[in-house]
């Protein structure tokens, strides 16, 4: 099977065969950061722009590092400094760097959507590094990479995703992912960050905690945001971490393998204990050495089908 | 003829034939932005500064992708974080740079005439990327270079620059470039954004908007800043564009193969409608484009003239 | 002599081969500068992450040109974008960026150890480019690079460091390095800038800036910081340039050839006279140019200590 989409803006679009691909793509590319020399050339004199409107170092270091592997001119556009300050359109913004003949967009925004919109304003390739409480598709596809690489298989899986449901696009991504491979996912929460409609994109809903570990192969633990209101965080986190946070104790009731993953930062004491972070089950660092390996695929991907339309039709 | 200037500071001090050969080494380099593998190594072990006192993700970014096009290694320096917070003047920190072994510094300076002073200082190269009021040379070469491109020439042609002229060092290039080459220029605004002296630069002036356009072969409509006061901003551009706007209805009376030309970012409904800024006459995405072919040819020029310079005489 | 520590974190914990050993490949590297191109491959592939905690644009840019010369991908992290925002501790930091495959961390953060902690969490490289009031062993480095290069030896020479002793980290890093290779110290600054203890070191301390010039073969002038209160800044910055400032006046009672060394960025008229800093005994610009030696010296080094961990045994 051959990858045809300029762009990666969800899993919610792309069927199982193309999941697929791109994991046995990173399967292929994890190899480079291994070497001695980590770098092979396939995007070289590329250009890849990382255009941020929301601050994540994470993700725009792991997209750097992952162009930079493959040989790409990287080019970082923070909001800060943007020339959105000065209130161009996301749209212009796009078509200005298209028209720098950049061949790469990754685009991380605070709204859902953004992503496709300007997708579809540019000729070039976009790839969605977040928009809003939408998707993340590479986040998703790293962890299900990482939990392949170790349960061998995705078909089947019991994965349970814990935490702040109704506003994780990392959530929304792998419920997205994970169905369309096969497995079942639950996701758990205190009923009000619990979307409506959950179950529509084929997962099940607790409240339990409990509950959710039993039978889980995975669970993935969500970060917790309670920065806004510093004064009332804390008695908030307590009761979070008494309720759903992530604890040995909890996980002796869970299968004795259960991997547990976080898309990092994460919040040592408040969804998840340090305990369990370091511990055994904990596949957390792996997650981030595959991202490397997934960004890389997805890169390559997308700027191999811009190539492919641009070669003359076989006579 | 041969560049032997190790500076870049502004157009006024150039000649017909100076302005020539940039011009005609960005058509040889805008072929590499269209390769598969954009980059030549001809600034391969060099090292570019870019040193920006002002936010402009618009100039650095396209001088980072010209730089690097080049196979220039690119440090970028922004005000909110330099040595500028500790005090240190312009003068220090360029010989600072210089201490580096850095070949080129790019700067960016919210002072007129900033650029003339650091390349006074240090013996590398210095290419002025926007100083106060005063110029923005590569700006306005990167508009003659799309105006010869679209018009096939430059003398003779009538070219009007619409907007705030007497705080645009963008018009400011524009006028001592276009008339060096033979145009004729003619600027249009409110009357308390004409500068006293434009006739001295060679320049005519007009507070008719209509006038303007009439018998131009392209306008180059500058952006108007109206941040500063928020409170009163939207009725003050309501007010300028609908006196000074460039509207499909005011192009109707224009020759049908007007150029409408903008530095970016574009304010819609303000300086220019959307109908104008994506309609057939506009060329504003292709100066962008064109940006990254001049300023390569320019970051070219200088760094071969500090070669020429350390080259053994011949015996 | 063969470098074997994965880290550099201080010359407290160096012996004189150890520093000898960088001084010497610096030398080596100084050359590659003055080529018209300035690069070599030792690093291609390598990732070095620079993370800044405290913002520098002078360090910061210094290991980012080193990095590149030696052909290495570069990848920024300043605070104000970071996960440490979002409460991410250093070490969690530090292994996500080992998780990234990085090869070495360049880490400047305000409290002193910071660097150690870090090193002793990660398996990969971390270079300490300023920890708090500890240690900012490279800046050291250089300054001695820079002395033994204009003064042939550095065993026997008398060096005086003048400024706020107590919160320099600068000045501790000297102490450490130049008596470890022979050197005396001599520190001068008014009482209450002097620490306790700066005997147990191995130097001597003295108010009185005339005694402190009057033998010394070099002195390194320290950056004084005013500025936390710009109120009183300018009586106490007269009061100081009064009383320790480096003057021609004061340096014609030294010996003819001392040298003025200075970490910049300097404060012309506080610390130092301009007189003095753009004299012939000055070498504060030499200082910045050796620093890209002395710093692809220690990026080789530790390196280079990490490759010979993987390597097969000999049979």
């Amino acid at each position: 099977m051959l990858w045809t989409r300029k762009d990666l803006l969800g899993l919610e679009e792309l069927n199982r065969e193309e999941i697929e691909l791109i994991l046995s793509t990173a399967e292929s590319f994890k190899e480079v950061s291994t070497r001695e020399i980590k770098k092979v050339p396939a995007l070289r004199g590329k250009t890849v722009v990382n255009l941020f409107y929301e601050p994540s170092t994470r993700t725009r270091v792991s997209f750097e590092v992952a162009a930079k592997r493959l040989s790409a001119d990287v080019i970082n556009i923070a909001s800060e400094t943007s020339s959105v300050r000065k209130g161009e359109t996301l749209t212009d913004t796009g078509r200005n760097i298209e028209a720098l003949k950049a061949d790469i967009i990754v685009v991380r925004h605070n709204c859902s959507g953004a992503a496709a919109m300007l997708a579809r304003h540019v000729k070039i390739s976009v790839v969605n590094a977040g928009d809003g409480w939408h998707e993340h598709p590479t986040q998703a596809l790293l962890d299900i990479f990482t939990l392949k690489e170790k349960l061998g298989k995705i078909e089947g899986l019991n994965v349970s995703i814990v935490g702040d449901i109704a506003h994780s696009r990392v959530a929304r991504s792998n419920i997205w992912g994970l169905t369309k491979l096969g497995a079942k996912v639950l996701v758990c929460a205190p009923s009000i960050l619990i979307p409506p409609g959950i179950e529509e994109m084929g997962a099940e809903a607790t409240q339990d905690i409990d509950e959710a570990l039993r039978n889980a192969d995975a669970v993935n633990v969500l970060r917790m945001q309670f920065e806004r209101d510093e004064q009332n965080a804390f008695p908030q986190q307590l009761e979070y971490f008494k309720n759903f946070g992530i604890t040995q104790e909890r996980l002796q009731k869970a299968k004795k393998n259960i991997i547990v993953m976080h898309p990092g930062p994460i919040n040592r004491g408040i969804e998840i204990s340090s305990e369990v972070a370091d511990g055994l089950n904990s596949v957390i660092l792996e997650q981030v050495t595959n991202g490397i390996a997934v960004r890389m695929a997805v890169l390559f991907l997308v700027a191999q089908a811009q190539d492919k339309k641009h070669e003359p039709s076989p006579s």
